[in-house]
């Protein structure tokens, strides 16, 4: 049975779930809602099922509320007399914030997206809930239809997932940011540290991450890390230099006092 | 020309150079030394060739100082009537600690290293600097027999791509056992996480670390960041809370002060 399916929202978030929906068989995409009279331009090939007018909301199985944290609650209120299941894709928001509807649920993306790169939606954790067991029964049905990892997750649970990925993955990327920035700062090749990033994730896949941890503040090495302070202190890095304290902080705290 | 070469240390990074030289046809490992009586059990397969005696050290085109920061002055000194050329391969010392040789220089791999993965030396970024021109010819010639990567480099500049690696190695491989742990802690599988992080790094081979951020911080969602600092608290993840506060507002100063 093909599912019909609603969007709400134009960022990356809906954009991903348009796509695969849309390029999905057992799935099929009859609308997407936003706030702007007309589509984000990179949805542009959606322009013909996009309106922004929320008094029309069609007949589906689903609704999906891919819009920022802080909106979904009047979105949510936006959707008047909808019969389906309206779900919220959002990693930090409670369930319950749904709870007008008849039937509700979260189907949360453990990934990170960008307009720019295609992502294989079979391989994502989708973090699911449903407020009543009927409803969790169909939306697994439907998670599975998108990816190989539909895992059953409470809002409790789903919040320190979110967290987890932020420390995984915002931190890391901004890490890596501040590396680079590091070397253009003083003309240096930011591309060099790329080989060493490579590593740093494919070595995960084979040691454990306490394992794979190198560097001065894993041997305890106290000079080296004085270097470190005092270079980015003369260099009036502060924000590099509080993140430089306290992640060798914590390394050192985990690595001698088996945290 | 195959160029002799001796190497000082049985670490990681030793055992590497060691690897490669092996296997490397103009290259010819011809001596380890060590502290131990016996050659650490990773590195075996060259025990006929091991040796803790520093007072016979055979002649060779390089010696290579390859042990933790804090001991290369001593081994250095430990160095006797040595003609070839003395190269150390850390990242943060300067070279002129080895300035009682005759000819001298460093080699610094910018890549981390576990016993337990294999590397590419081809692809590793080797910055290298010598105590004279002659030298560093030399020096120039004998790390592209190692990789296609050379990059001359002082030692002011190479303590910056030294701190940059922490940033972009160290701190990223915390930040993700950090989120694994978080998973752990709660009963959660912490490989759920494992496609975002490949994510991560794929994400920056096609767009900017600065493009590629997302998240509470980079959206600037005070209300998110402030539930999960509330969380961390609550549960007495100290460190992990003084990380969250001091990355997010590094990140919050990146994308809207325009550092």
């Amino acid at each position: 049975m093909i599912d019909e399916v609603i969007l709400i929202g134009t960022g990356k978030v809906a954009y991903h779930f348009a796509k695969e929906i849309n390029n999905n068989p057992k799935l099929k995409l009859i609308q997407i809602l936003g706030r702007s009279k007309r589509i984000n331009s990179h949805l542009n090939e959606f322009s013909d099922i996009y309106s922004s007018d929320f008094s029309y909301i069609k007949k589906s199985k689903f609704c999906i509320i891919a819009v920022s944290d802080n909106s979904v609650k009047s979105v949510s209120t936006n959707i008047k007399k909808f019969e389906g299941t309206v779900l919220h894709t959002s990693g930090s928001i409670n369930m319950s914030i749904l709870n007008t509807h008849l039937k509700f649920g979260v189907i949360y993306p453990l990934q990170t997206f960008s307009f720019d790169r295609n992502i294989d939606f079979n391989k994502i954790p989708l973090l699911i809930e449903a407020s009543n067991n009927e409803t969790l029964n169909e939306l697994i049905d439907f998670s599975n239809k998108l990816s190989k990892k539909t895992v059953i997750m409470n809002s409790d649970k789903r919040l320190i997932c979110h967290l987890s990925a932020v420390f995984a993955n915002n931190f890391t990327n901004h890490l890596i940011y501040t590396g680079e920035k590091l070397l253009e700062k003083f003309d240096i090749d930011k591309d060099l540290i790329h080989p060493l990033c490579e590593e740093t994730i494919l070595k995960i896949k084979s040691i454990s991450s306490y394992d794979a941890q190198t560097g001065p503040a894993s041997r305890n090495d106290l000079e080296t890390i004085k270097n470190h302070i005092t270079f980015l202190k003369k260099n009036n890095l502060t924000f590099n230099m509080d993140m430089y304290k306290s992640i060798s902080e914590s390394i050192i705290k985990t690595k001698f006092d088996k945290q």
